[in-house]
């Protein structure tokens, strides 16, 4: 199995214009409505269309995989609760579902190696190169098949009891950050916790010697079987014009490793908010991301990606469905 | 006319810590949801219940009304545009329109003196003490007969052309700011504009030295209309534990006269978003409220409202729908 990085079309600049002069028409000040403006351009000039219907069909893949890393103890909590955690998905009790329904977004839980995880990172490569690439080609088929159900707008979200080790890693190979800079409490690790986490991380660096040069041998070697999804997912996604919502620091993690690989696909990703953990602020500015929202989120799931489909829908409505100066007849500014 | 301050329930600390307990048991990390966890709990002390309904009827109103201190040239937009704008929500082809659909929120809009509006503050008192009155009576009326509905959250919008000046002339008077730190371009006065706009407020502090201990009378020598009537909604749904999402700048400047004239009010009010509008964080200061979100919105209607008010409707459904971890058999951290 190998994975070709997909061809991704240039980011329509005509269409995000016509939609910016656009805004400038509707009743309201001309900036007033913020981020909501720049984000309905944005989806205009990714979709390559003006005017562009608004993402009433957005679907968040959450991909689920665990980490031989986690007999290292970097997660207070087992590695059995990944999987529970997708009976959870399955039965409908997650936080993930719960937003999902509230933000009218579908979801859709793939298992990219629960139980089959990835080795120990501190001891070996993480995966083999032919996984890694079967992991990218598995997230960038979702795309596809999601662009051929009429998808317009997809989220990257993920579950992984020992993830954050992973996304510390990878954060620190392709960034070049310390890991001191990168390791966070994840799930809730306590000092001890965190100083074996950073300790890990630091001993696997050692170890593989991975860097941005190399981001796909970075992934094999530090990543995760989801974090490798959601990258492919996000290649494949820009590849067919559809936007991706990147949800926190494991998300942001695969958005490091998918622009590494092609540069473009950057001007398709929307981020979401900036996670409470640790790394996530550095990994946002090596991807020159400003997040929609600060909540203190730090779950995963997807969870800070509805909340932010949501915005991104309401703004592309705005923009299509409020009236013009001349429409309205409200008289413009003298 | 006249308007008696009502009685306000206390928080119910007791329904939050019931609240608070719950989230405990949620298949999550603790504290992972971050601010929604808190919206969640706020919910159900303001609503004084646990287990509490999410509030499926939310409703935002928005008082429309006109300031006569416009005669001053402290804005780029004519009177006329406030009942323009007036036909335009009637007409669905607002921003707020849009939002409030896109939320599933309720909207009435309210003319509370478009036309016969204020008079202008640079040279007498901009209302009677009568005429504030029965506008705190008009909000707070509004707020009992949504409550009769069944409405158990509230939203304060406004609209009204040369509003930014009254709500910062009432920001200095109630927090003894100096006007240039509250003054802002509003729907974006050029430089010159800016500095008329701030010697319109100074020279009306001067005329009639409104304070902090004497609310009502700075609402009735520098408020406006609407600025009342918010004002009334929040005091009016706070004696019906109906929690109210307070908008942006003008919306902020009422909540400060309602906290004036009932402190405890404040334990039900939500802070939706910061505006773009230069006075807002001292006002958002002023109240110790930290708002949720920070999207460079300056445009009022009740649109950052209408946003935050979906945040909340999924924090309650998170708090509602989630399994626990004993109920959906998945491992706590050891």
């Amino acid at each position: 199995m190998s994975f070709d990085v997909p061809a991704i079309p240039p980011f329509d600049e005509d269409a995000a214009a016509r939609a910016r002069a656009h805004q400038a028409d509707l009743t309201k000040p001309p900036g007033s409505l913020g981020r909501l403006e720049e984000l309905a351009v944005f989806f205009a000039g990714a979709r390559g269309l003006f005017p562009v219907l608004p993402p009433e069909r957005a679907r968040i893949y959450v991909f689920a995989a665990d980490h031989g890393v986690t007999a290292e103890g970097v997660s207070p909590y087992p590695s059995s609760v990944t999987a529970a955690m997708v009976a959870n998905f399955a039965a409908g009790g997650a936080a993930i579902n719960v937003l999902a329904h509230a933000c009218a977004v579908e979801l859709r839980v793939v298992d990219a190696g629960v139980g089959a995880g990835t080795l120990n990172m501190r001891r070996e490569p993480a995966m083999s190169r032919a996984e890694t690439e079967a992991m990218l080609d598995l997230g960038a088929g979702h795309a596809a098949r999601a662009a051929d159900d009429g998808v317009t707008l997809l989220g990257a979200g993920e579950m992984g009891i020992g993830n954050t080790t992973a996304a510390a890693a990878l954060a620190a190979a392709l960034t070049g950050a310390a890991p001191e800079s990168v390791v966070g409490r994840g799930t809730g690790v306590d000092d001890a916790g965190l100083a074996r986490k950073t300790a890990v991380v630091r001993d696997a660096l050692a170890l593989h010697r991975p860097h941005r040069g190399d981001p796909l041998g970075a992934l094999a070697a530090v990543g995760g079987l989801e974090i490798a999804a959601m990258a492919g997912l996000m290649l494949g996604a820009a590849a067919r014009r559809v936007p991706v919502v990147v949800d926190g620091f494991i998300s942001g993690a695969a958005a490091l490793v998918a622009v590494a690989l092609a540069p473009r696909v950057r001007d398709y990703l929307c981020f979401s908010h900036l996670s409470a953990e640790r790394g996530h602020r550095l990994v946002c500015e090596a991807l020159d991301a400003r997040p929609l929202l600060d909540l203190g989120l730090r779950l995963g799931e997807g969870t800070g990606a509805a909340l932010a489909i949501h915005l991104l829908r309401a703004a592309v409505r705005l923009q299509n469905e409020m009236a013009t100066f001349s429409s309205a007849g409200v008289a413009n500014r003298d």
